[in-house]
């Protein structure tokens, strides 16, 4: 049995680091067995999601590993979330290279700790592989009521369009770390942790009965609403209800580098695009409200086709973010 | 938007290779939504069990794609029809290396279709990102009685020990492509396809209310063994009776180099061991024949703890098999 540095055998790996996570849950045979069984109510069915992220792409070799669990849950809850459905469990595939060690997987497995208390949903399983890079693949698991499931492409003319949370917020903190943007420290770490530190917006479950359709932002909100409008409708757009945080209005004002243009199309904010009937409003409101989730009307759905704005906007092509790229 | 070589963005991939794979499935989007809903009948649970495949460890850069889907899904499937369920459905992360073409997506694409005709199951959704390596993650779900779960350590003294198909023949042709073993042409043929094309033994499901436990053979018979008794009772092995082709009979007979030890701890075969009471062995046997599925009994369950053998064996350790080494 060849290891990996400091003695890391895939027997220890589970044993000290993800058995922990595992929450001793039934059906899932806590790490001795292949697989798991996974048995919900007669009432849910399950919303299933998977991503990958790898090193060098979505996430830098000597990031925190605290970073890199949140991104990996983040990516996953923010898709589970958009289905309108509640974090049940995950799978999780690692594949690690040599350099990672104890101290690693210690600070890596805490957070996933953490999140997983923080959401309520535990670890079924797993597999370890050795690679040259760090690339991670999880699978996440929620469950919907029996009679309801999200749409993304549901969509009536005269629809609101609702953003959640800020927008470019994440795009801002990688280009401080490019160094494409220079400002104050206070400034500076604000951005950074926002692209460090995403948080999926966990309204999605909750107004599941007042939408018409809901999506992620994961690559640009101008090119997810693309998706959502699929070549059928178009959306009009009012760029000055865009939500940016007071923050990011002054690095705008005060940048040559930075515009509006470049935050629509940014990738990874994690918010949701929401489009609803007016008639529901309010009530979408009220429980955003209550639950302190920042929520903005930013436009509406009309006839003609494509992403149209009420004010001029240099964009001169709207990127759909390829994941190959 | 940037492409791989033969201009293969996402987009394409999807469209063209893996939409097919969806059968046009409920609930999945048919690959335009980023997640999918799954819903099973009440009386069923879930089973999961997720693998991931690497080059350079469980597969060579330039096997046939072909080749491939079949490793990614037999080990997977080996898992489900393990745990006692019949497969489901799937998903898939694949990270790709620019190599990769039309033609390799296109081989690999027609094989998993093949392979989901043949045992009923599709794909519900996946992801895709660039890699040096080609890595291929992937998620399967099958579905199991409410009533019945499999364990693999659930085990009585006197319990029989069986095992489906052949030991071994899977490293017999690893070692011929490895240039460690040569003999003639129509034996190499016969157990590279062996490496090259693992199947998975379907007795799994059939024979869930006659076994007190199952695991199928992934490290090794004896590193698999090993992990059932999981250090509370023994097993009694008869030599005689382990499965081997009369091909592999020969080879050993014919080599210095391959000898039944090097074969029990040989890992892939994807064979099931079946550890059952005697009473049920009649029912068992019945089954097996119906579906043409070879079974062998192997040896029984002792008190004594450790892995015995009726006749003289030089083992001198028994490897369990670290996905890491």
């Amino acid at each position: 049995m060849k290891l990996l540095k400091n003695n890391l055998s895939e027997k220890k790996i589970i044993s000290k680091y993800l058995k922990k996570l595992n929450f001793n849950k039934k059906g899932t045979y806590n790490f001795d067995n292949d697989g798991a069984y996974l048995e919900l109510d007669n009432n849910y069915k399950l919303a299933i999601t998977t991503d990958t992220i790898s090193e060098d792409i979505d996430f830098f070799s000597n990031d925190d590993p605290k970073s890199i669990a949140q991104k990996i849950t983040t990516v996953n809850l923010s898709d589970i979330f958009a289905m309108g459905a509640n974090p049940h469990s995950y799978s999780l595939n690692l594949l690690l290279p040599r350099n990672i060690n104890d101290k690693w997987l210690r600070v890596f497995s805490n957070q996933l700790k953490k999140i997983q208390y923080k959401y309520g949903f535990y670890l079924i399983g797993g597999d370890l592989s050795k690679s040259n890079k760090l690339i991670i693949s999880s699978t996440f698991f929620g469950y919907i009521d029996n009679d309801f499931e999200v749409f993304q492409n549901k969509i009536n003319i005269n629809d609101d369009i609702l953003v959640t949370g800020n927008i470019g917020e994440s795009k801002i903190g990688l280009d401080i770390l490019k160094k494409k943007i220079s400002i104050n420290k206070n400034f500076k770490e604000y951005f950074i942790k926002k692209y460090l530190y995403p948080a999926p917006c966990k309204l999605g479950p909750l107004v599941v009965k007042q939408i018409s359709s809901m999506k992620d932002i994961s690559d640009g909100f101008l090119g997810d609403l693309k998706k959502m409008l699929n070549s059928k409708v178009g959306a009009l757009i009012n760029l000055k209800n865009i939500p940016l945080s007071s923050k990011a209005k002054k690095i705008i004002n005060a940048s040559n580098n930075l515009k509006i243009e470049n935050l629509l199309n940014a990738g990874d904010d994690y918010g949701l695009i929401i489009i609803s009937d007016p008639a529901n409003r309010n009530k979408i409101f009220d429980i955003a409200i209550k639950k302190k989730i920042k929520i903005s009307i930013v436009g509406k759905i009309i006839r003609k086709k494509g992403i149209h704005f009420d004010s001029f906007l240099n964009i001169n092509n709207i990127k759909e973010f390829d994941h190959f790229s």
